[in-house]
């Protein structure tokens, strides 16, 4: 008897927990106007009363990855690890030892290295991400995942997301909405942790993604090899491209961070209201960094909030997330609210 | 009182015939070792202490479509749809009305349409499945499927499905699997009607694509319209090509009936017995076709079952579905067992 009084005691105290937590969903956010758009629109499209209601077959909310669910700062960690794998490549072929941009990377000169172009920056992409089949390369990343730090943090990148974004895509989840990562980063790279660290399966990462070629390994399993051919730019006009390559419905509600997100906000929130289209704006340098309009960045480039974005967000009626105000606390390894 | 015994009453027939139900799951389907390779590898797969045991995330099933979960005779639905779209394209462009394949496809006749070559087959589906928004495509495709009968059956596409297959579809999602179509035919035309015919959604559904160009209607909604430049062909090795492009997981069970599945199988296979490859044949002339084998068709044509087909079968442990054999229904409008 004494134990079924304990096993109910237990029972009300689970629900206890569950009352609180259904109290505030978003308990790393302080109450603003972010906040409650964010619970008003998950509220008003469940409610089939309401005429924003979105039928349960068609919740699909996506997510840009880099700067919008974990640190994209001082470098995207995809680009890290591209750096990082140089010397294995070269050590493959020595060939490239003597050739740049490899000579460069190995050097380790950090200033050289920061001024690499954009074609030096693909040549090194494609020597680092093609080559292998999908099996090795999976293999590859996750070990360079478990042992690598942030320089700033010195903890795993994979720690390095945002609480208050978990606690976001957990309320879409909890009410039906399928979360999709819908990022600029490699398809393949990103769907290695995705479901460790965000619980987002690999089938819902749409990413840039190159082709693949079929055919078997040396013990004749049959294998994909991965290419130097690129099949999808998932940034800009790529996001709604890929978003109807890979999920075929339109989105209703969209996050990012960025120029490279703005088409598919677009594409999610149609008209000002419709949707839920929200940004986040970087402005904390004491807990993370401060980018965006503040720096003068160039409007072109991707994984910046420029001022021409600033003003389309006013004028589609999205909302800005700032980092400093919105946000209690920031990653799940500080000191929870 | 007279009530609950009603309900209770209601309650256990309802059960018993659940119980019925999960007593065989494949009504249709006569025993054979088609039917029990299928219930076997669900079992052991779905079992934790048998070695097969795979974990529910991991429990991918795909499906060709045509021929496979669907008559494809005498020709491919979509291709009827494209040639039955001409007149309306034509009437937009009428500079098409004198120029070939258009011609040929506007004077109705069959003969001269049997004989169309490859490169003429292409200019029709370019013309009438590209330049459109992807709204406007699906709206069309929807009207056309609402109102197009099947030659031999006088039934609309969409009722041609194979009932024996809706079975295996619905015993392996109810056990944890997800099925996903990876068809030859275009992406955007299935997931028109997936959910409608199968129960699978747009989003498990991997088929031959093109790229989409983002932008704005007149109404300044954002959409995307659809590009004749190919992203992806879903047939042979661009089967296993696909469903890394769009699931990013090895199925563990796949089933087809033509050379242009043969890759997918081995893909999803792997070694003799670690997973589930099944293919169709068409044996049964009286209640629907005969061909593949027995017809001596060249071994590359797609959506034929050749003899080094049949062979690569035997070798690698697939089962052969004989359908005049293996299925004592075909359709969901026959009469059932």
């Amino acid at each position: 008897m004494k134990r079924l009084w304990a096993a109910a005691f237990l029972a009300l105290c689970l629900i206890s927990a569950n009352v609180q937590a259904a109290d505030d969903p978003l308990p790393s956010w302080n109450d603003g106007t972010a906040k409650q758009a964010i619970l008003r629109f998950v509220q008003a499209t469940t409610d089939r009363s309401n005429a924003k209601f979105v039928a349960p077959e068609e919740r699909i909310a996506t997510f840009d990855q880099d700067g919008t669910l974990w640190v994209e700062h001082p470098i995207y960690t995809q680009v890290v690890y591209c750096l990082e794998r140089v010397p294995t490549v070269v050590a493959k072929k020595p060939q490239l030892k003597n050739a740049e941009p490899f000579k460069t990377v190995l050097s380790g000169n950090r200033e050289a290295i920061a001024k690499l172009t954009l074609p030096d920056l693909e040549k090194i992409l494609a020597a680092t991400l093609t080559g292998m089949t999908v099996d090795e390369f999976q293999a590859e990343a996750k070990n360079w995942l478990a042992t690598a730090r942030h320089p700033r943090w010195q903890r795993p990148y994979m720690e390095l997301v945002y609480q208050p974004m978990l606690e976001v895509l957990n309320l879409f989840r909890t009410n039906g909405y399928r979360t999709y990562i819908v990022t600029g980063g490699g398809q393949d790279f990103v769907r290695v942790y995705s479901e460790q660290v965000y619980g987002i399966p690999p089938e819902q990462v749409v990413g840039t993604a190159g082709g693949t070629k079929y055919g078997f390994d040396k013990e004749g399993r049959p294998d994909l090899t991965k290419e130097p051919r690129l099949l999808l730019n998932d940034n800009f006009a790529g996001k709604p491209e890929g978003i109807h390559l890979v999920i075929g419905r339109r989105p209703h509600a969209a996050f990012g961070n960025s120029t490279g997100d703005q088409q598919m906000l677009e594409y999610a929130t149609i008209a000002n209201g419709a949707g839920l289209g929200m940004l986040l704006l970087h402005d904390d340098a004491a807990r993370e960094y401060a980018y965006g309009p503040a720096k003068g960045l160039p409007d072109t480039e991707v994984g910046t909030f420029t001022q021409p974005l600033y003003d389309e967000a006013k004028k589609r009626g999205w909302f800005v997330i700032s980092m400093k105000n919105d946000w209690k606390r920031l990653f799940p390894f500080d000191n929870g609210p």
